[in-house]
This record gives C-alpha cells, sequence and structure tokens, in this order.
C-alpha cells in the first residue's frame, strides 16, 4: 500500500482535486457477475451532493457518476455486470469559481492543510483546496457504493449523533428519522433543534464539529483478523482517512476506560440454538474479528476550518497577517461526512468479506 | 498488506503465540549502517516486562530479545550496524503454565476473541490466549525500539492519562513523573492515588480500562500524506492494532465536536523566522501530515476481559454457563500499553519518514 | 498489491476495456514539482499507436491523453508541474466496431484468454478482447512516460532484436536506426528483409513472434534490492505483465546455462578512478542491484493469436467447431510492444529510484 | 509489497545471513485446519541440502527446520494443524566457517553482489556472502513445503534439463529419474554423461550455468489474472527473484518468437464432456491464468560466481587487482536451485489460490 490506495484485497484508488476537470476512483478486486450500473451508484450520491439545504455548502455540483470500465451486458438492454476487472469511476467537475479562492493563494488557512503541504511538496493547488477538498469524498461515495453491492446482505447505516454541542437522545434513536431531516440525525427532537442551532453557527460566520455514527448489520461472525488486520483497525483506519476525521471509537469507545471487566463483558447465553450477546459494549468485535452482532464505529468530524471569522496567520513569505475563509462552505461538514463514513465501512467490510473467503475459503 | 504485515515503506511482522517456543517480529526496509545491538532493545522490553509490579501480570518472563539477522559488525569488538536486510527479533517464551488454561478450552471467555475465532478458525490455542495475548506486544516493543534509531532526532513518549474513572490533572502533568510509579502516570498525585484504586479493582477480582496518551515531539513538517496515508490514520491504525484499544484519537480528538471553528483553528504566527503555531488541538497533523509540532494520540484500553468474577456464557457445545479466568492478568492491561503504544507510534513514524524521503527526496 | 496495481512505491493502476468508452491509468506516488503536461506524454503514445503502417492493426485510434489530475500550474500560462497527489491519465476510445466480433462470442479463441476467463469470470466482454486487448496497453505508455519523468537522467530505449526466425546482426546494432522502419529495428539490414517477410506472413493469414530488448542507461550503482525486490524480478515481472510476453531475460540470460563462471565473470578494473566492468553479461544487475552498467532486458511476444488461419477448438456450449479471427489485427504484436516495453522498464526503475532513496536516503 | 515480502494474500517474508545464527521464513496468510508438523517440511529441506554428493557444496548443514508458531494440536498426540496465525520456520545455522571469507573482505567478487550491494548500502556482511548467500533459499524451500499444503491436489515437480552446454533429450523425459541421479536430471542417460562433464568442470575449478524445468500438475481452471497478477507473471517474479537466476520462460518461452500464430495455437477440442488442449504452447495459462493443463516454467541459474580461477577485479579501495574465491561452493548452483524453483511456484500457486476463490468465492 502506497499513499493513495486503501485496502488489502478490494482496492480503491481515488483521484482528482477540487478545481480539475474531474474526481474519481479505480475499484480493483470486484468480484464478477454483480448487477452493476449507474443507477445503483447515484442515489448515493445524490445524499452526499452539495447544495441541497442551506445547511451544506451552495456549490452546485451535479455529481453525475460515470462507470468507464469493469461492467458488461452480454445482451443489449440486459443489465450490465461486473467483469472482475478494475471498475473506473468518474465524476465531473462542473461548478468550480477559481476565482472565490484567489485570496488564500499566498496565506496558510488555520486548520487546513496549505501549509503542510506546502512545505511537503512544495506546491500546492490552492483552487479550492485542491485534493485536501471535501470534493474527493464523492469518489469514496460512488466507490462505497460498489463495495455495498458485494455484499448486499450486510445493511450499513449512517447518522449524525452529535452536532457541536448538542448529543441526541439515545431513547428516541430511530433510523426511520435519518432521512426526514438534513442532518441525518435520527431523533426527530435534536434535529429540530439543531435547524435553530446551526442557523445560528452559520449565521455568526462560525462552525462546529460533530459526530457520525455507522451501523453494519447482518455481518457474519469471522470478517477481521487478529492485531494486523482486526477489524476495529481497518475500520479506523478507513474513517480515519475522510477529511477532517481526528478520532474514532469502536462499540463503547473511550467510555471503556471507566468501566470495569465485570461491566464490559458481552455475555453470552443460547438464543434459538444460537450462541446471543447480552449486550454489544465491544461493537460487534471481538478480537480484532466480527462476532455477529451489530458492528458499531463512531468518528468525529472537526468543525470547519473555513470560517468568516478572522484568525491569525502567516503567509508564504512569512508575514504575519489574519485571514477569513469565504467562500461556500459548510457550517457543518460533518453532516456530508454521513454517507462518507458508510461507504468507507462499506469498502472495509466487502474487502473484509473477500480476506475471510481468501483465508478459510467461507462465505 | 495482507494479516500480519504492518507498514508502508519499513514493515514489520510479528509471529508467535502465548505457549509456542517464542515470539518474534521481522522489519524489513530498516535503513543501512545504523547502531544497533540487543542492548538498544532490551530497555524498552524491560518498561512492558510482566511481572514488575503488583498492577500488571505475575507471569514471569525473562524477556531476552536476540538478533537474528540484518546486523553486522565489520570489525570484532565493534557496534553492529543494520545492513539494509530484514532485522529477525525473536523472544523466547520461558514461563508458559499450560496446566492454568485447561478450564477455557471449552467456553467462550466474554469480551475475549475465542467465540469469534473458533467460529472463523475452527481451531484456537487456547493456551493463554494463544496468538491474542498481550504477549505478541513484546514482539512490537522490540521492533519499536528499532524504529526509534531510524529517527533518533523525534522523541517519542507515552503515559497513562486515565485509569479507570480517574483521570490526571492536566496541570500537573510531567513526563519526569512517568517512570517514577508503576503506572506510567505523568500526575504524582494521581499516581498516588490509583496505587490505592487499583489495589481495590485487583482485590475485588474486577478490572478497568484505561487511556493512553502518546507523544511525538521534533517530527519534522511534511510526514504523512492525504488522505489514504493520512498521518492521523496510520496512527489510528497503529494504535488500533494493538489487543484491547477501541478507541483513537488525535490532537483534541472527540472533543473537537462540540468545538466552533474558531476555537480549532490553530492560529500561525512567526516565532524566530519560523511559523509557529499558538495552541495544538489538531495533534500536529494538519491534512494528513505533520506540521512540526508535537504529534498527540491517544488511546483507549479495554477493560482486562480476564476477571475472577463469573460471568454468563456458553460452551462450545452450546450449553450455557458460567465462567471465571483464573490465571495471571493485569487488573488493567493500559498500563503495559503505554510502551506498546510508543513503539506502534514509532513505527508509524519511522515508515513515514521513509516514505517522506521517498517521494519528496527531502530528509 | 492485488490484482491491477503494479509497484511498490510508484503506483500504477490501469484500467479500461477495448470497447468501452475510455481506458486509463493512475500513477500513485509522484513526486512533487515535475513538469507534466499532456506534451510529454504524447508522443510516446504516437510511437505505439495502431494504424501506423501495413504491418500494425488497422484499427484507427486518435490516443489522445488528458490528464485529469495530479498536476497545477501556479501561475497561468505556466507549465504545470506534479502536485504529489496521484496523476489520472484518460485515453478515449473512439473507434470500436462491436460487430467485427459478434462471431466471437460463443467460441473459444486459441491462444486467446476466452476460455480460462471464462471459466475464471463467468462473464466475459467479448468485444475486441476486452479487457485482454492489447488497446490495454496505451494507458501503460502514457504512464511509462511519466516515469521517465521522475528519472530524467536515465535513457530507456527499445528495440525488436528478432522478427519471426529473423534476428537482427548485432554487429550493426544501432539505436539511431530504431525509429528509422516500421518494426524498431536497430539494423537497417534486417528491417529491409523484415518488411518482404512479415509481408508475405501478413498476406497469408498468419501471424509471428518476435523478441523485444529493452536497455536503460545511466543507471545509478543501488537501485533494486536482494531477492524479493531484485531489480531482474521487478523487470521480469513487469515485462511479463504485458499481453502475450511469455518468457524474459536479463543480460545474457538463457546463454548463461552454457557459460562457464570464468567466462560469465564481467571482470572490473579501474577507470577514470572508478570501477569500470570489462563486460555486461549480467546485465547491469549484481544481486538484484544496479552496476551501474547498462541495463539489458529481453522479452520474448508470442506470435498473435488472432489469425485468418481456422484452428480448431469449442463452443461456450462444448461443441467442436473451428474459428478464423477477423478482425483488424496485428501481424506481429511484438512490433507495438517495443514501447511498451520501454513504458514498463521506466515504471520499474522510477519505483526502484524511489525505493532507494527511501531505504538509503541516497540519490 | 516492499523488499523481503513476496505474495499477495499468502505472504512470506524470508530473513538470515550465511553466518548469522539462523535463517528463517514467516508465513501469513496461512489457511486454518491444515495438519503441519516439521516432518512435512523437512524432507523438501533435505533435497536442498549441501553436501549432499560431489557436485554441490560441501558445507555441513543439519538444516532442521522448527516451527515457532502459527500450528496447535488440540489434544496432545494429536497432529498440529495451521491456526490461521503466521507460521514462523526457522533453521539454525551451524557450519558456518568465518576464517574461510576473510580474503574476500576487501575485493569485490566479479559476478557477486559485493560492489553493488556495497555502494548501496555501505556496509556488506562478506561472510558467506552473507544476505545473498544461496543458504537463503533453504527459508524458501521450507516455506513452499507449507503451500504445498495449501493446494495438496496440486503436484508440483520439477527438473534440471540442461547443464552447461549439455542438454536432456526430451524423449527420455521422465519424472521417476529425477531422484536417481545428484542432479534432479530427468533424462539417465544425460544423467551419467553430467557425471563426467561436471567432474571435468569442477576439476578445473570453473562452474557452469543450467536450466531449471518446473511444472505443476492438476491446477484447476482459473487461477491468476489479466495483466498484473498475470500467472506467468508472477511466476516470473518468484523465479527470478532466486539468486542467481536471469531468465525465465512460460511454455515454448523464447522459442515462440519464430513460431507462427497458426503453430503456436494450442487447438481445443471436446474429450470427456471436458474441453481439451491439443498441445501446451502456453505452459497452461492463457491471458494470464490457468487453462487446467500443466503449467510449464523453466529458469536458467547463472555458472557459480565463485571459481577457483583468478579473475581480475579491484579492491574496496580502489586498487585493480585479481581474486580467486576459495571455499566450499557448487560447481554448478542449478542442481540445488531444483528444489527452490518448485518451492517458489509452490508459493506461486498457493497465492493464487487465496486469490482466485477471494475474488470469486470458487476453490
Amino acid at each position: 500500500m502506497s499513499w493513495n490506495v486503501f485496502g488489502r484485497c478490494l482496492r480503491m484508488i481515488t483521484f482528482g482535486e477540487s478545481h480539475g476537470p474531474a474526481i474519481g476512483a479505480v475499484l480493483d478486486g470486484c468480484p464478477p457477475g454483480i448487477p452493476l450500473s449507474e443507477e445503483d451508484i447515484q442515489p448515493y450520491l445524490d445524499r452526499r451532493r452539495p447544495g441541497s439545504s442551506r445547511f451544506v455548502t451552495q456549490r452546485r455540483e451535479a455529481d453525475r457518476v460515470r462507470i468507464l470500465s469493469g461492467t458488461f451486458a452480454e445482451e443489449e438492454g440486459q443489465k450490465p455486470v461486473t467483469t472482475g476487472h478494475p471498475v473506473a469511476l468518474i465524476i465531473e467537475n462542473t461548478d468550480q469559481r477559481s476565482k472565490d479562492y484567489s485570496e488564500i493563494r499566498d496565506r496558510f488557512r488555520p486548520g487546513h492543510a496549505d501549509y503542510s503541504w506546502q512545505v511537503k511538496y512544495g506546491v500546492r493547488d490552492y483552487r479550492g483546496g485542491g485534493r485536501a477538498s471535501a470534493r474527493e469524498t464523492a469518489a469514496r461515495v460512488a466507490a462505497g457504493a460498489v463495495a455495498r453491492k458485494i455484499i448486499p446482505h450486510v445493511t450499513i447505516r449512517g447518522a449524525l449523533v452529535q452536532l457541536g454541542e448538542k448529543k441526541i437522545d439515545r431513547a428516541r434513536f430511530s433510523w426511520d428519522e435519518v432521512d426526514r431531516n438534513p442532518f441525518f440525525c435520527p431523533d426527530p427532537v435534536a434535529a429540530r433543534e439543531w435547524e435553530e442551532y446551526l442557523d445560528a453557527i452559520r449565521k455568526s460566520g462560525n462552525s462546529v464539529g460533530a459526530v457520525v455514527e455507522v451501523v453494519a448489520s447482518h455481518v457474519p461472525v469471522g470478517w477481521g483478523a487478529p492485531h494486523y488486520a482486526k477489524l476495529d483497525q481497518d475500520i479506523a483506519a478507513a474513517l480515519m482517512s475522510i477529511q477532517a476525521v481526528k478520532g474514532v471509537e469502536i462499540g463503547d469507545g473511550f467510555a471503556l476506560a471507566a468501566m470495569t471487566g465485570e461491566e464490559a463483558a458481552d455475555e453470552i447465553v443460547m438464543r434459538d440454538g444460537e450462541p446471543h450477546f447480552l449486550s454489544n459494549h465491544m461493537g460487534g468485535i471481538l478480537g480484532g474479528v466480527s462476532s455477529g452482532q451489530d458492528i458499531v464505529a463512531r468518528m468525529v468530524v472537526k468543525p470547519t476550518s473555513s470560517i468568516l471569522r478572522p484568525r491569525r496567520t502567516v503567509t508564504t513569505s512569512g508575514e504575519e497577517t489574519d485571514i477569513v475563509t469565504r467562500g461556500r462552505h459548510d457550517p457543518c461538514v460533518g453532516i456530508r461526512a454521513v454517507p462518507v463514513a458508510e461507504a468507507m465501512l462499506a469498502l472495509v467490510l466487502a474487502d473484509h468479506c473477500l480476506l475471510h473467503r481468501a483465508q478459510t475459503g467461507q462465505g
């Protein structure tokens, strides 16, 4: 694995910058014979698309995906299937406005990749963040949609469980609510409160962070491996690879620090002739391997660094100054990170499905 | 990367089980010409060694490391140097007591890998946890000691910042305190409180979780990469690969959710002619690339699953029962995880040192 | 490395089929700051392009390459440079004639991938060979052109040294001749003889094999590694990955079997204060590592399997039949394999340039 | 994949030098539940062992392999099975004679890795060739023996088909003969001739090259993949990774250059209700994927570079001199390369067995 290749058996490489002609992903290792066309992918892109509410960036991108390779319909009019060869996905950039970004060329925006990338690479595509742009996540979502088709029996869902200081009430958690509000919020009461809260943030030119939770149901027992291919590890890597993510936890995560071994043990009984866990503090993963319970992961998305509040910084030539990042930004990038997190979880699980059958012949 | 190979350029593979003849690691890609002998590695193993206080397992292992390959002294009596070839490290197991573990053979211990591994592999080395044993981490610590030698200008330190419900007081944080108490605790007041606290836990046959913090200082600007080789991601993967770790965060981590963009921005000024950050909410990593600040990561270690309190479980043949895990266990495995976390951070940073100069020729 | 990712540090993934909308390559790990635009790549594609003489397929493809990502011009009008992010290259397919291939849908063409891929994948894009088509090599040539820019001091050249039964006369070998005839033949006398010879083959509806030689000059001492990253090994893998290649040799290759150790030893003397080899039987690689001499490799390309002579085969439903492969085929695919072999050698050497500086800090 | 890790799914790393305490291999990705003990591996090592006849080095090594990890016997006395965890194999070095090698410390032996490694690494373990020693191949043979157990239905055999200028007569080829002579020669008449021939070479202080052929029978249709995981490519890489190998060919290999498409086509008929090939010019691989025929590969092994004839060279301080390599050398290293080639082929095929079922779920 080098810089932009993600995955072990099923491998994704993404490419593209915010203001180049296109972004895309190539997915290698996809099993053959899976029905796949653009219609299977587009709905996921539509969920992530900018401009869908006032709580996300107002950039307007059609985000139409095109499959360039790796599928074939043996008969005309038939649904194409994957051929086992690389699936290349491309999304054209259509709403770049380069003029918006001229100001940031000579200043390092705090919280952004500007400074560290300039020093590392000696060159920086400052237009819209270039390669650092959240736009890159559209390629992930497209690839993730293909990954879902590899493991159709697994259900992968995501939700925003914290927006800034506001957490959901777990007692009101309902997956049905997630698509009924612009926040992917599973708690209808919280969703209403968040509107006002985030409006205030947005109007003040500020931003907030968030916590995203993703859950995979119906994962069979046995995916993952000890230690260096721990399912926890690969999920952590996958979620942490997303722009602006600074923390990941599995199951009860950081809350486990304060728990005793007695409390944290997920006890097992027999139910319907099968082992059944009485709790899921471990997030569905034991010893790095799925236990058959729901796999539960959370990630924290830092507040959008592009804000209208002036912050102190320096110029590329070493002068102190301050900066305000104008443009079309999300007051909380965590919102649109929900479909991205789902996609990354789908990629990890599909990868481990292949790995598991490679080693054991099962599945 | 498949199952047990960790790293991109600098690669470690570990092998061995708790009750086999030996555990070990092979490190591939080590630069040539680095002075290296067993004495460079042993002190790190000694820090992790079981039996060093009443707060860790009473298993007695000498944990003597032997270098089997990859070093050479051109003149007799000279210090050997690395040759650029694989460095194989081996540690013999000397204090296995197989009889201790006969009871767990037919029962799945809650919180352990027993159930998921049994289903996955169809076979399970139940003696001392087999491959799942924390004993494997000795191999990591040995390899990490070699990694440190690759980046001698980087200082890597770790500390226990939370033990069960007890957090340190950040105002009292001192690296000097870390090796003065049996907890790697940087707060001398907390360390004293923890003794009594953990004694009570231990005597009650229970265990608690913990939070480990690792910090790397003097990392140059530029290590890491966007997205799929984000330094945050590789650190997350490295720490999450450790047994019993269920969460990782970089910089302010999960606290960033409740912060605004204005608060979270690490502002930059000029100091001594160099860009200087006024805060480090991002943990020293911007856009996946090191910013020159301290790199700060934390991980949560779940409470030891092996406890003397009976928990409900099932047998391998599907009968309900309960289980008490006797043997020599750590009341808080988080303590001995401190040197392991340091080792994993060293491996990631040395790897990225090589990756960075591969791509840019710098360093 | 899984199925379609080639390289260790510098990694290429190619995608696309003969009759899909486009083929392409993504190159990951490219160093930043290298001037790069389409004009740097196009000449190499033009050398490989079909339809350039009567000795190659008459398919007409403009083979215009487009860079989709990974380059940036800081000033308008400036030459773009690489940014260190993935370089995506795309070439649209424009002259697909699907009707040409309808006959082969239900029959396995001998020598082709038809049978083995059908059994493996259960589905087969039979249009123009699908993913098996030599058209895929355009993506390699484009990526190889980028690789050359990473190691500008290295000269990589290729030539056809055997066409069917006809070998060149080594005494007449001249790199200057290579681009003066439609065969990339370095021997002007042989080139004239080959015209008549290959015309006869072509008119008889038959095809012949060939041997391609590639040479890299000015490779510094030290690229490569022992055993599992032997430069010989990576060159062998790179050349053998090309469609229709069934053999590879380095230096004197198979002729070394009949030589004695005394004859095969490349003796060393001092010249101009530097070690100088008196011969190059080893092809510029000692112990897997470049010696500073020319790197010399050869590969054999089997005769084009698509011929107008009827051959016995079976149908997908298991009936015996015979087949004639109509269409626009190369009477000797070895000819157009010359720029492909050069490209693959460039990719390997650029990869090892990065690997070498990763491990040693040199270069 | 970096420097010393071989394989895609099933991965081997080897370590160790000629005069270090031990050499070894770690095999990662081995399926669980495979009966495995030292007795399964030892016979293969015994075939490769030095000192077995006057035609190979007189170094005396017991070459006893020890399994350090990755196997477990659930009941005492039962045969252990693989657990799915890394299988570490170790072989102690017992007959190092360091004094033999003092002379070569300051001179670069022609044909050896001395010069290129010295420049690359700046340090060189000159004792017995260090990491370059053919001794490393014992680790490959041990790992290959494990690989064979993963694909028990596949038969892998090797033979020496050319020794110096002397080729076997294909009409007399018999696998039964291979173990009846000290050359792994499948032609009993040639074997007798070779004794006298190689005796003369040996007595004259010279050496010769050789060609090794390896054949895998009963490989199912479908292993391998197009292009960058072509079975031909992986076999080429595997064989070329062996010390002293400078060429590899599949099926008719280089002879295909002079053949026509008509001749080279392996025609297909139906036999017993199955497709049946009338010839095997392609060596059992079509489009990179196994066709169900025998897989046939050959490699050339250069003549041993360590000879008693003086050759010109330079010293490490740049003075011209000459060198005679005393010590215990093989007059033809190609002989002992036969079991090594078999082992590498076994590793490639077992790897592709896993890869194939990863992607397709077959097998």
